[in-house]
């Protein structure tokens, strides 16, 4: 799948559309989901231009790779879930409903987090 | 939480345990989950001893966490879910039901695969 420059994530990475940003440096931004599904929800992003996990895991170089799950793991600190535990998700493609093609990791985080089984309804 | 030298996928790691495996390399072993919760679900983890994804985002490598999800990649791929789409979850902390105190990322790919929110009981 080829990368869509106007897909909701790039608009942001551009500053087009606001988002409320908990964390950015050279590689990463992270905010907010503007519809939280837990108490901690936040969405980290590389800002290369990467559809999903696919083209990440294929493409990106490991200082890319480090920087985007480094920056995971220090925001669950910043944000106080590290310690009591958190979630992250990553859909990749149709059959896992990915909306947005451009990578993103969701954290969960907050009680209560089910255990959240792969073909459980939302 | 300092780790466990006895968990389950240590005893793997160290052969004590059998496993389905599906990949491996220097720094990563992936084998079939015994109890799928999906068509394919795979466990993907570091053979480093890391507790958790607070633990290896604080303390691995960019080498490690690019192994580590570059093989991630490489396994959907060979396991023909990455066209279709697949989902990566992991746990971590007593929040998450964490079970197992060594890192793993799961793979769930085939369908039918829900929207899997986090407040989804199981």
């Amino acid at each position: 799948m080829a990368y869509d420059p106007d897909n909701v994530f790039a608009r942001i990475l551009r500053g087009e559309i606001p988002c409320r940003k908990v964390y950015e440096d050279d590689h990463v931004l992270a905010f907010h989901d503007i519809n939280p599904q837990a108490p901690v929800h936040v969405l980290v992003i590389p800002k290369g231009a990467y559809v999903s996990m696919d083209d990440f895991t294929a493409n990106a170089s490991d200082q890319e790779i480090g920087a985007l799950f480094r920056a995971v793991g220090r925001i669950a600190r910043e944000l106080g879930v590290a310690e009591p535990g958190y979630r992250i998700l990553a859909n990749a493609g149709a059959d896992a409903h990915q909306e947005v093609p451009h990578l993103h990791i969701h954290i969960f985080g907050g009680r209560p987090l089910g255990r959240m089984l792969p073909d459980s309804a939302g």
